[in-house]
């Protein structure tokens, strides 16, 4: 944390803005190839997501893997997850008869998340008419639901669990600090949206189960806030009802399939979300539907490969395809790291340490550092090597935990090291540091 | 959850509070007698104490085994621990001449812990004037931080990790239901505090760090929140300035050195609480002080092995030998678990659902279920066996999990499973089940 100061970062504003764009312009490049790259592995290994939204694949594995390595017992009930929901999993294999151009069909209502709602508005309004202030936290921020979750079963490999404890602490930690509430999901909830969709069903679940929150925030299991100070900017986000990391140009005039990330996104608490979560769903449900729509979106996104249907193509093709329904209320973000790729940050963190300080959110300081193409829960079937992988996640985990720990006096001396130590000037000098100043949540001072 | 009701509750209850009685005394008894058989074992396995307290025991283990059953690289930084701390854990081990005679007389201060502090009630009115309302949740209750950690490398047994990430989501989920702030500690801060001592620094910490915060929860990691409904009763601390599991006559009357438990206790943000601090503080640090405080805390209390100093009989033996000094502000709570030995309550979890419901939070349905004596990170050094202790916990988990998920509208058809079914009147059918009310933490309804 030595050695950065505010005079370092403002002088020679003009070459930094020019030296800022190159930057960008680079980022933007290495983030698109990587993903690529990266992707084309991924699918390589047979699967594509974050460890969180492989739970199939899990499921698959636990029933095999080698349990020479645990010493403890596997838990009864480890053959009653499918039964527990009646064997639905399989029954979209069997309709024969399923028509993709009727399915698709943007007229056709499906409603696979269940019960349809249309007057979610006027109940929201009717609680908060009786519930004053309930939607706001102490501080007057709109409440904020940060989501984000796990299987239920340990990991594979036995060191994905110790990575899912470090990334809890880390969002406890953020979210503590700025007044967010967390849930986090270890249930599978319907298995027919599996993997990277179990989201939907939670998400929906979640908005209608807490009127009082404005905004719910997902976040993969793999995503480590790594910017303590940064606030999102939620005055920008006004007229929207979504927010996700992603490039105006990419999605509307590339059509690229890689135009926005969502490992990391916000959604409002309204009518309009409970509808594009309807539109978004029916792609999902595995199967006939999930691979008729991989055909889809791979025929008509710009570099899709071809695989079963994602949610992040999912969201790009109802963005094109019913533009006048959704991109209105649609805010892509990526004026700073909402979502950013692990590869192009975290070998800068010494640099960014010795040039720039936490609250930038951007490339001189990354608000979010998403380990896409890691799979820490499953050992080596990632896309990098598990070494890599493990290595950078306790680096950004550090970086990270620097800015809730130097408040307290202490600081990791690398950020390789689970170590601490004390920061000069800390609770044994009468010198007022940093770490003598109360530490409040947004709002205080 | 199927089969309670509130009037099996209520019926009969004369008799219930005749079979009350009975049940506890009857828990008291089994209580003392599984602590003094589990102690026992757990001393004859060379150390005392909960996972997250065993750290120099952790540390030690870590240098010699056998990494083959991980396939993620073990990091850098594995042996800087101690030079980190600049080799101070062994420093009273080099005082030849340490008297305990002095050393321990109740006139000599010692300020361990770091700087002496004697003006904190006056600082924290001072931060209050200016900040108004700082102290309270949006709801109007007193701020408070429920505190945890464990260590900041893997477990040596790969389940540990896994159980530390569920527990840490069972207090997220406790703490969010009920407006409670969580701090998770990963750091070790002073290694002369090491195991069950490291708390005390951490605690001070936080205390001198959060003015805004009036009280601070201790809260071992191998402790699950099993009552989610249940809320620690408030207005009976009113004028005390902790709040501790414990019985009056089993201290005050038969110096009993289990009359109390330090896995989940409250402090109060003030002076009292810092002076308490520095007064147990002494005995704690490793070497000298912690072997001759251990020898003293023997001969004084009942019941007591000889073994090193812990931070639980260090308490008894000041509410003993300095009453006047901290009995007074000091409840000792029995009326429910704020500790629960999960020995006498994991296997009546089923019995519990049958007959009772949360919110009660003592032998009908358990506040916290402590898993003393179980070593989840350690695998097979505890006193019962891993397996025993993965499968109840795994079922402390679901049981309390039942009473967060049943809000949503799913269940676990049984403890013993991860898997979840929905509940009849869920989402999909138009009657009012309790899935479709909101939830809403503490205040609002």
């Amino acid at each position: 944390m030595a050695g950065w100061s505010p005079s370092q970062v403002l002088s020679g504003p003009r070459a930094r803005r020019i030296q800022k764009s190159l930057y960008n312009l680079q980022m933007t490049v290495i983030c698109m190839f990587v993903t690529v790259v990266m992707l084309r592995g991924m699918l390589g290994a047979g699967k594509f997501g974050t460890p969180n939204q492989d739970l199939d694949e899990i499921r698959n594995h636990l029933a095999h893997r080698d349990r020479s390595t645990r010493t403890m017992m596997e838990f009864t009930g480890s053959k009653t997850d499918d039964e527990a929901e009646g064997g639905d999993s399989s029954r979209w294999l069997l309709q024969k008869d399923f028509d993709p151009v009727k399915y698709f069909d943007p007229e056709t209502v499906h409603h696979t998340l269940g019960e349809h709602i249309s007057d979610w508005d006027e109940q929201r309004a009717a609680f908060m008419a009786k519930n004053k202030g309930a939607n706001q936290t102490n501080s007057g921020k709109a409440r904020t639901l940060l989501v984000s979750g796990s299987q239920p079963k340990p990991c594979d490999n036995p060191m994905g669990d110790y990575f899912l404890l470090k990334n809890l602490k880390n969002k406890v930690d953020y979210c503590r600090l700025h007044d967010i509430d967390i849930f986090y999901n270890m249930a599978h909830m319907d298995l027919k949206m599996s993997g990277f969709w179990a989201k939907l069903p939670l998400l929906r679940k979640l908005l209608l189960s807490h009127p009082d929150v404005e905004w719910i925030w997902w976040m993969d299991s793999d995503a480590f806030f790594t910017d303590m100070k940064f606030e999102l900017p939620m005055e920008n986000y006004e007229n929207y009802n979504m927010v996700v990391h992603g490039w105006y140009n990419m999605i509307y005039e590339k059509k690229s399939w890689i135009g926005l990330n969502t490992g990391s996104f916000l959604i409002r608490n309204c009518q309009w979300t409970l509808d594009i979560l309807d539109a978004w769903a029916p792609f999902g449900p595995n199967g006939k539907p999930r691979t008729e729509a991989g055909k889809l979106f791979t025929k008509y996104l710009q570099g899709r490969p071809e695989f079963e249907a994602d949610d992040q193509s999912a969201l790009i093709y109802l963005l094109l395809s019913q533009r006048e329904k959704w991109s209105e209320k649609t805010y892509l973000e990526s004026s700073f790291f909402l979502h950013g790729y692990w590869v192009i940050l975290v070998e800068n963190f010494e640099k960014m340490m010795d040039k720039y300080h936490p609250g930038l959110g951007d490339e001189r300081w990354p608000f979010v550092t998403h380990f896409v193409g890691c799979k820490p829960c499953h050992g080596s079937s990632g896309d990098y090597s598990a070494e890599r992988c493990a290595k950078q996640m306790e680096r950004a985990f550090n970086f990270a935990d620097n800015q809730v720990l130097e408040a307290y006096g202490y600081v990791h001396p690398n950020l390789h090291t689970t170590a601490v130590t004390k920061l000069p000037g800390g609770s044994s000098s009468k010198t007022k540091s940093s770490a003598d100043q109360p530490i409040l949540r947004g709002g205080y001072s």
